[in-house]
């Protein structure tokens, strides 16, 4: 047997077989061909397998999944009709008197190269979905068989060098038990895929894909983030008493599902969850969410080739309103641009993107853009428990911006005769220093702060936390980040504000307990965090951990921090 | 007449004809030619041209600039002997038989696009470089004449799209009395260049080139940023005697030379300057510096092939002391990386260089690099007032590190039986948000701080300085910026510690009373800033800009402080 380190991606241990999800061997000869309409025939052959293959792999998606994450295979479906990617193949098969393979292959090959040297997130994943759908075709020209994990039907690991949207989407959780990857981290989509599907999963090993072989058998712990490769019968019995382990804690959770969050010196506090589509709202309920504490809107813009209309925005916070019915749903309005690219927007490349035209700085230029969102948002609001929130504010001057245009959008619907509820709460996200250093100014003209901790602290530290090379300094629990924190918080209380945080600090072990002593009113988490989250506050007291407050906040390095907490603080 | 806006990059009035600097018609006809040989020859007398032209120009730069911004055109000569350059050139001319001068341009785009397309400031740089000497030897392939401002023998104004770093090294300042550009801000390379070279100049005017011809005269007015064309008598006059008050002005500062900066109420502050290299420090002196607050070491290590080794630093440093005598030099160590890189170092693309691996990031990785670097600052120790400054620091763990690491070098040293000076002050760069908000915990470790607004303000608004978009976040007067100087000031201060700023900001007449105001201890700025800040200076009261301080860190935005200091302080 083996063990391989990895990144715990999500919680579970799962024992079965291997497996491997490959990509079949899809070199071709290039050659001539006499007859180039054969040619172009056999092309569009493969094309019409390869599209009822997508259409039947995004209906199994819309069941096993829900509608907005089928989308992804829409966009797939797009890339197969696209006459700008079509058209210069059967060209190029009629000029040039080649093959379908090689003209596929080089067509191909020369618009994953040009979207996938932009310096762009989105057009790169543009380049993974054109190269994950010419491989399909590929394989259907060469007559191999492509890996369709839609079609596995006994239980296994998968083992992948990376899952690809179209991969997780086909996933069905009865058969998969766990997967491990040799690439990723904890926020790569595949993980976050992992976590919503709760499969238990380990990424980032670097090497299973070179280790694991077809059918070995295969231990994923994604508790401790361990792979165990031809395990021992007494490892399996092990792993299998831990899994119990496990299972047995989920049950013990799954019993505060409907229990308030309160400290054992009886302090509530509200555990909230981060959806990203309506079809998340389910989750959030059986995890016993006290609410949303951020919708992030994106989604409804990506993937797409327009704007979302006004009309398609409201139906989706209707549906995410009233399925929460009275409990709060925190709305961010758009959060795009910088690494977050719109093709249709055509915004220009930038040099530092994570500092650029973004968010609340491209809405209040595109106000036509916030304007919809706005007036959708409105509109939805009489269907539930509104709070909207504008995120990258770093001046009182934005705010302000964007208030009045809201209220202006809100005396335009009222005159034209449409109900809005008045009692919209508006706050804004605290996620850049200069925010929360001026909190104390904000908290006068807010109704609430909600920290965005994934930004406050890469921005507070000045590393990029996608940059491998500066990740040592992405430190949740550096003291400069709590100062900041406290003074959010204090900043708030003063004025009988609250403050909520929506960043993965939130549903963070360590994290807890400080920011409990620090008096934060709202985590808000994924889903699945939930309930452990609502298990660790129960055991806490929140006057204890207050006590610790000002002995933390004068502590030097986050390696002090983390160590008084787990001294002090009844970590599970 | 008209009147043109741009930047005010360089004080002072310019009256003079226009002298365009334009680049003749390079356009050329792709031809077959019989004798490739011949061709060959052609070319390379067109580069041998080129090349004793570029040596005259480089002595040109070295009596009148120094010897380290000469350098440059020992990189663009290097260029012009690149077998990876001319070998392509003369195999396509010989291979393909095409004339000289399709073989130079064809062959030099292809690397021009290759470096341009780089998300890599240096190589664009490269860029430019094989842009600016290809254009050269292109004109003397064509037989007309490339512009060469080292022959100007008449009263001029340069009129430009943009001065490359080879116009502006041949600038010669009796003949050449101010330029103006379309392009560029105040802290581009021409602007820079103004100013050391005490030109006035007016840049990013976007229009200029489009609307003055050659000998139309013209007033550059480099103190409020507009440029007259066809100025009307009167206008002469008028611009005559702005002329003559700002020469009066400058007499006035020059009698300050040699005064101590004391406010109206007698509080001395510091006033220092930023250089880049030995060279710089003649207009140090020059202007009255008290001492070098930042000496960026930078320009040892870039447009090179290799690292600078320790006997070439130890020479710049020991000439920089000297030169200084027993007035303060403050070093800051290696501050590379990002946007700035070093091709020999072979760094990885960043997606947000700004927030990526740099500078003592870099330097903490690479120890070989800061070995080398401390190792030539403390054997130069001995021959004036060094100072120590680290950059980027975001955690003490950093620094205890980095200073560890000096202590180690200054041990091996003095057991090799070299002499090092026990005065050395060890500080750091407050330039990421993290670090002003931990001051308290940093002023017990470090003798000093110095505060460089230019990063501090662009991390702590998260907007990229180099970002037009997104640039009206750069706000030095922001009260957040304003609240973590003061936290800084006021935890250094309680330690017996002192604090200095090197950013743009330190030599800002809004910014002057307010960092006096807070208790500021040095001020470093470029040198010809350093008189027209002590006349400010000598006319404040430190303890009436003090009793400002509680409502100007409590207000909410930019704007509202720009008018109260505007209604309160005495500004020119």
């Amino acid at each position: 047997m083996s063990s391989i380190k990895g990144i715990a991606a999500s919680n579970g241990i799962a024992i079965a077989k291997a497996y491997r999800m490959e990509v079949p061997d899809l070199s071709y000869d290039k050659k001539d061909v006499d007859n180039p309409d054969k040619e172009v025939e056999r092309f569009h052959e493969a094309l019409d397998t390869s599209k009822q293959e997508l259409e039947k792999i995004k209906n199994h998606a819309l069941e096993s999944l829900g509608e907005e994450k089928a989308e992804i295979f829409s966009a797939h479906l797009l890339v197969l009709s696209d006459p700008e990617l079509i058209q210069p193949i059967t060209d190029k098969i009629k000029n040039e008197n080649v093959n379908a393979e090689s003209a596929l292959d080089e067509t191909a090959n020369m618009f994953i190269d040009m979207f996938k040297n932009m310096d762009n997130e989105y057009m790169r994943e543009r380049a993974a979905d054109i190269q994950d759908v010419t491989k399909r075709v590929m394989a259907h020209l060469l007559g191999v068989t492509f890996p369709d994990p839609a079609l596995i039907d006994e239980e296994v690991v998968i083992v992948a060098e990376d899952l690809t949207p179209s991969d997780t989407a086909q996933l069905n959780k009865e058969f998969v038990k766990g997967f491990t990857t040799d690439i990723g981290g904890r926020t790569s989509h595949s993980a976050i895929m992992a976590r919503s599907l709760e499969i238990p999963a380990v990424v980032g090993t670097k090497e299973v894909t070179g280790t694991i072989n077809k059918d070995d058998m295969v231990i994923v712990d994604g508790i401790d983030g361990e792979v165990i490769v031809h395990p021992t019968d007494e490892q399996i019995e092990t792993f299998k008493q831990k899994q119990a382990r496990f299972e047995e804690k989920k049950e013990e959770w799954a019993k505060l599902k409907d229990e308030a969050t309160v400290t054992s010196d009886n302090q509530h506090v509200e555990l909230v969850s981060n959806i990203g589509t309506p079809d998340d709202v389910a989750g959030v309920l059986n995890n016993g969410g006290e609410g949303v504490g951020l919708y992030r809107t994106e989604f409804l813009y990506m993937g797409k080739s327009q704007l979302p209309t006004e009309e398609e925005q409201f139906e989706a916070y209707k549906s995410v309103l009233s399925q929460m019915k009275d409990k709060p749903v925190v709305v961010r309005t758009l959060d795009i641009g910088g690494d977050k690219e719109l093709d249709y927007l055509d915004l220009p490349d930038e040099m530092n993107p994570f500092l650029g035209f973004r968010a609340i700085r491209l809405c209040l230029e595109r106000d036509d853009i916030f304007r919809t969102q706005l007036r959708a948002l409105l509109r939805a609001s009489v269907y539930g428990n509104l709070k909207i929130m504008f995120p990258m504010i770093a001046t009182l001057e934005e705010f302000r911006q964007a208030k009045s245009i809201l209220e202006e959008e809100k005396q335009n619907l009222q005159n034209e005769g449409t109900d809005v509820s008045d009692k919209i709460e508006v706050g804004i996200m605290v996620e850049i220093p200069a925010t929360a250093v001026m909190a104390k100014q904000f908290a006068k003209e807010v109704d609430f702060f909600s920290i965005g901790t994934n930004d406050l602290i890469q921005y507070t530290m000045a590393a990029d936390r996608m940059n491998e090379r500066v990740s040592y300094l992405y430190q949740p629990y550096n003291p400069a980040i709590l100062n900041l924190i406290n003074n959010v918080i204090e900043a708030s209380h003063a004025e009988g504000k609250w403050t909520g945080m929506c960043g993965e600090m939130a549903g963070d072990e360590i994290a807890i307990p400080i920011l409990l002593g620090l008096g934060l009113d709202e985590f808000s988490m994924s889903s699945t965090s939930i309930l452990p989250a609502r298990t660790q506050i129960l055991s806490l007291s929140k006057e204890e951990m207050a006590s610790y407050k000002d002995e933390i906040l004068s502590m030097g390095t986050s390696e002090e921090v983390v160590e008084f907490v787990k001294s002090k603080a009844a970590l599970q």
